[in-house]
């Protein structure tokens, strides 16, 4: 199969006064991966608001078919590398994790990959600004290579700005299309950036807070959604109640099972 | 990337008593693929109240990759080929459409590819008889070219049981592993026997039952997830309610949708 039509190859010199070469090559220093076509990777880090060339598209298409590519790919990982001891439910929790627009704006953030970033709105530079200057998911001292193995659960409920996890999702597209469609190349050149999610998602039982919580013969006792979001009640089989709280019922019910299994241990 | 350790070759024996050699090439005949390892094939057929041994298992795990590898493929071939015409939505219609258990079940059995499932469940060997003597939707004097070219929108709300899908999904994934993880073959493979979808969708402009319930006056009233997966619950203006299940909210609103389109029309 030939290199996809979206990316016109005469588009090169008007590629090369978007992004400097220093730039190119500081962005493909970080991800590891030198693009054959630097189209791939300008479109990747061009958000709508700033497309308004005809000839040169937004990130919008690419981030859709990563983000397929990375659900792909995180099952086959799984299901290789982990086989026996995992079960269909269990890669079901590793896939959502991973999913997570928070996990995958973190990991962007983590790794500097979102300077380059190219978009046309006060409103969302503001908000990116805002999300990143939050010191309890950034902390200044920490290294890149620290924030990636960090256990970041719990900032799976901040809301970090959709348009970083887009532009993680789109790069991982581009570098599909970039590499001739090759699934082993992709995944070399992100598997590093998912960091040790694998590892501890199968030794740390509590990633399924919801199902140990159910195991220690726990009870949802309600799920409802108020102004302030979704709010889920819990019971422990000693009567003791958790509320907890989310942007979905889904991560709400998460919250309250993991606050319940972490007094319980 | 070598072939994954859930298949032991040494079960050729075990293999060759389950399936006969006529019965291999009537399966690979219908399929037009050949496995190279008979074990992903027999895997494939396998339904896991069946798989009683534990050297062979059942297609659980592989339903469940090729569940992300269709979704993939659509993705990667509607941008390919439909390009500037097409949408993320009207992508997203067709992959909601085409990840519809019914169609991949009412594929299945058009192709006659159901007739080597092995199972050992007398309440689900009914359920599957009772759907394939459904004469509304396979007519008896319809060819397996007509069925698969036949706008089946209207049998996509009709409850196919689960395993017609599932067994569907772990055959492209069995393909996919066989094929030494080839994207190329599996989509050869495959694209024949979702019919004329691309082309249905991209004129169609009434796939997209959501984006047609809510130009209708609908409203969405209620989504959340529990045990037996996602609920979306819709109103029409006239006050008419509509539950609607599927794999994730995305699909069970698609659903709610279309029943409430489909009682206006």
């Amino acid at each position: 199969m030939s290199l996809p039509p979206i990316m016109p190859a005469q588009l090169d010199n008007e590629i090369r006064r978007i992004f400097h070469d220093e730039e190119f090559e500081e962005i493909e220093h970080k991800l590891n991966y030198v693009f054959q076509n630097k189209a791939y990777l300008v479109s990747a880090y061009t958000h709508p608001s700033k497309s308004n060339n005809c000839l040169l598209i937004s990130y919008e298409r690419l981030e859709f078919l990563g983000d397929a590519l990375l659900d792909f790919l995180v099952i086959r990982h799984t299901f290789l590398n982990y086989d026996r001891n995992l079960t269909p439910g269990r890669v079901t929790d590793i896939r959502q994790d991973l999913s997570n627009n928070n996990r995958l704006a973190y990991i962007l953030v983590s790794s500097n990959l979102h300077t380059k970033i190219r978009l046309n709105s006060n409103e969302l530079s503001n908000r990116i600004k805002s999300y990143l200057n939050n010191k309890n998911i950034f902390p200044k001292t920490q290294s890149t290579n620290d924030r990636l193995n960090e256990n970041i659960s719990q900032w799976t409920d901040t809301t970090a700005p959709k348009i970083l996890a887009d532009v993680f999702e789109a790069l991982i597209a581009a570098i599909f299309f970039d590499s001739g469609n090759s699934l082993e190349i992709v995944w070399k050149i992100i598997e590093p950036f998912l960091g040790t999610l694998f590892d501890r998602s199968i030794i740390d039982p509590n990633l399924n807070s919801i199902r140990s919580f159910i195991n220690k013969g726990g009870k949802i006792l309600e799920e409802f959604v108020d102004e302030t979001g979704a709010v889920c009640l819990v019971q422990m089989p000693d009567g003791s109640l958790y509320e907890g709280h989310g942007k979905n019922k889904k991560l709400a019910k998460y919250d309250a099972c993991q606050q319940a299994i972490n007094n319980k241990n």
